[in-house]
């Protein structure tokens, strides 16, 4: 039987951001990670395959929060209704109190090539699943990959500004502005 | 004396390309693409670092042109007229003659997964160069971000389609629809 360790994800999650932060993401080994947290690495690996996974696990989560606003919308809207819809949804993991976890990882990242190699890959990922949920709502092939490429730009940009130390305003408050500040980059069109 | 071999770079791409093809990326050496192209293996790494070079290199000199668009554009001009002559710029580099070399490229970076991280990586440094261009001509910081991700999006969306088998359209003017449909699914804004 499996022991249940309650909260045993979260302290895993916390020792190894800790951990990558101050020792550093190649130095810290699993084993350091388990003992930081007080529990076996038997316990760890019930909860993530690697210790990079404990940076990218979430990002399953947030692309299932995404497809989920999308697939929620009403009937009807329009492209620019679904990623909006899909951003709302993929922000309320992102709130208050995820804000300094979310700043330290990003250090972690930042400091850590191969790191970034892993989360370009997992935006290209991101942005394969939004296109096929917006084909799914009968968008256009060509335009459904698009209005993912915005919507994921959107997002990665309003999150840079969100863990910034000084910022105070809401995740989706900074992806709506960054949609806005999108559509007064691209030509007016003339009005109907 | 380092002798000179006419066209010897060339020949080395197109055998890469042809046993990346037909034989897999993995299975195939440096040997065996200098021994394909009838050349040393101490020329090969003359012109390339490694295999995977052969189809990565060109994108340092794609990267180049994209920001030599934003530099050289008129006094004044706007992010997107900036952006639009990065996109110009760049495309001059992929004409008809280089459109079944692009093809069987990506057919060979879609079918490894390592190569995909590393396509993916180098789209987030061109969009990370291209936003240095924009800040250098004035573009406010979270405007020059956004500007380069609409490009480098337009870009992307608008390769996959030209190397598609039936696409007889240049590149640009694939980059220019893809940018007027990103136009049309941004919420219109009211007349100034």
């Amino acid at each position: 039987m499996v022991r249940w360790e309650p909260g045993a994800k979260e302290r895993l999650q916390l020792a190894a951001l800790d951990l990558f932060l101050h020792r550093g993401f190649e130095q810290t080994t699993v084993q350091d990670i388990a003992q930081e947290a007080g529990l076996t690495e038997r316990t760890f690996f019930r909860h993530f395959a690697d210790k990079r996974e404990v940076l990218f696990q979430g990002q399953q989560q947030y692309a299932a929060e995404f497809v989920r606003g999308v697939r929620d919308a009403p009937a009807g809207a329009a492209p620019f209704e679904l990623i909006r819809a899909a951003l709302l949804s993929g922000s309320v993991l992102f709130d208050d109190e995820r804000r300094p976890w979310s700043r330290q990882r990003q250090a972690v990242i930042d400091a850590n090539p191969a790191l970034q190699e892993r989360e370009s890959l997992k935006r290209v990922s991101l942005t394969d699943v939004l296109t096929e949920a917006l084909v799914a709502r009968g968008v256009d092939d060509v335009d459904a990959r698009l209005t993912a490429e915005i919507g994921v730009s959107a997002f990665f940009v309003a999150f840079r500004g969100w863990i910034r130390a000084d910022e105070q305003r809401s995740l989706d408050d900074l992806q709506q502005e960054a949609l806005a500040r999108m559509a007064a980059i691209l030509p007016t069109r003339a009005p109907a």
